[in-house]
């Protein structure tokens, strides 16, 4: 029997470097799968169906949402973005792991359909550091920044939602840091009990 | 405030090798703290009290039973071997991390005396492996191994009374599995909420 791929969600707010982590995973783990999102915005340039996104049409998305088909969607600026839960169940039912770089809303909604994943929230080392980060991108207002940060401590104060906490202080120890994560949950009691009673069965 | 350490408890059949992966552990890792046994025996050439072992009499043994000062306590032919409960916890309440390598009935103890310490069993990839490693050691009869090995099957049925199972295939790779799991303890929520808490005080 394969054992059961596990869903790690990463998440934390925006300007945390969730999803450089991510990248750098996916890199040096060919073994992980990312969850691949749907959306009903169009295509850009050079993106692939299956592969970027499942691109969908508006009728689609609503199908799917009112069949509970997705384990969390948002709106962002008219378009609609989710992720199918299909995919990620077949994924993890033939043994892969499945990676999933979400905001902290849609990781929560993960949880409630999905509270066997393993939900690790990535976070700066401190707030101002979160705003340099910010800044640096020069792409916010330092009233846009403020709000953002505002956010942040909302988002913290749900922290306790997560299972793990990971301080992104140096990317390499981040990344090292999820790593172990997911080596030692393959090692969790509850998801070898499979291989105990093996064991055990090869001495009746 | 420190962070308080982690009891980690490495426990298994024996020949599972643990020792090893004990010995391993602490050589690369030297901020890790060994629990020091105490012992009725006494102590042979070379051994120092408080580095090999704390050596006591019988006496001294006994009032530490009857006042509940050890995590753990055995009979071994005669002598006693107990892991005094006080010396860990001022290692924990330093910060510091503590192993503790230990049979099954000792760990099941320390379970119930000390269930925040994170328990880790030891297994052989398989009975075969496991039986062949005790005879090419050379020290037991192929009944004394047969029996051995029916005690190991009790054993591994109190499996689920563990955290995490780690299958000592290669001696590198189960130290390696051991670090991520010390490693991913150290990022659980539950052990990360002051550090939330700050972060979230410096936005207040």
């Amino acid at each position: 029997m394969t054992q059961q791929g596990i869903l790690i969600v990463l998440s934390g707010p925006s300007g945390t470097g969730k999803g450089t982590i991510c990248k750098e995973l996916l890199r040096s783990h060919p073994e992980l799968h990312y969850s691949i999102s749907a959306t009903t915005r169009s295509p850009r340039q050079g993106e692939v169906d299956g592969i970027n996104y499942w691109f969908m049409s508006h009728g689609e998305f609503q199908s799917m949402v009112a069949e509970d088909q997705l384990l969390e969607w948002a709106e962002v600026y008219g378009n609609y973005y989710g992720t199918p839960r299909r995919y990620v169940m077949e994924l993890l039912e033939a043994g892969k792991d499945v990676i999933l770089e979400i905001d902290t809303q849609g990781a929560m909604q993960v949880k409630h359909k999905f509270p066997e994943g393993i939900f690790i929230y990535i976070i700066p080392p401190s707030l101002d550091e979160l705003a340099e980060r910010i800044y640096k991108r020069g792409t916010e207002t330092p009233d846009a920044i403020r709000k953002r940060l505002s956010n942040v401590t909302a988002e913290l104060s749900c922290a306790h939602e997560y299972h793990y906490v990971v301080v992104n202080d140096e990317v390499p120890r981040a990344v090292h840091t999820v790593e172990s994560i997911i080596t030692a949950e393959k090692c969790r009691i509850e998801r070898n009990l499979d291989l105990i009673n093996k064991i055990l069965r090869l001495v009746d």
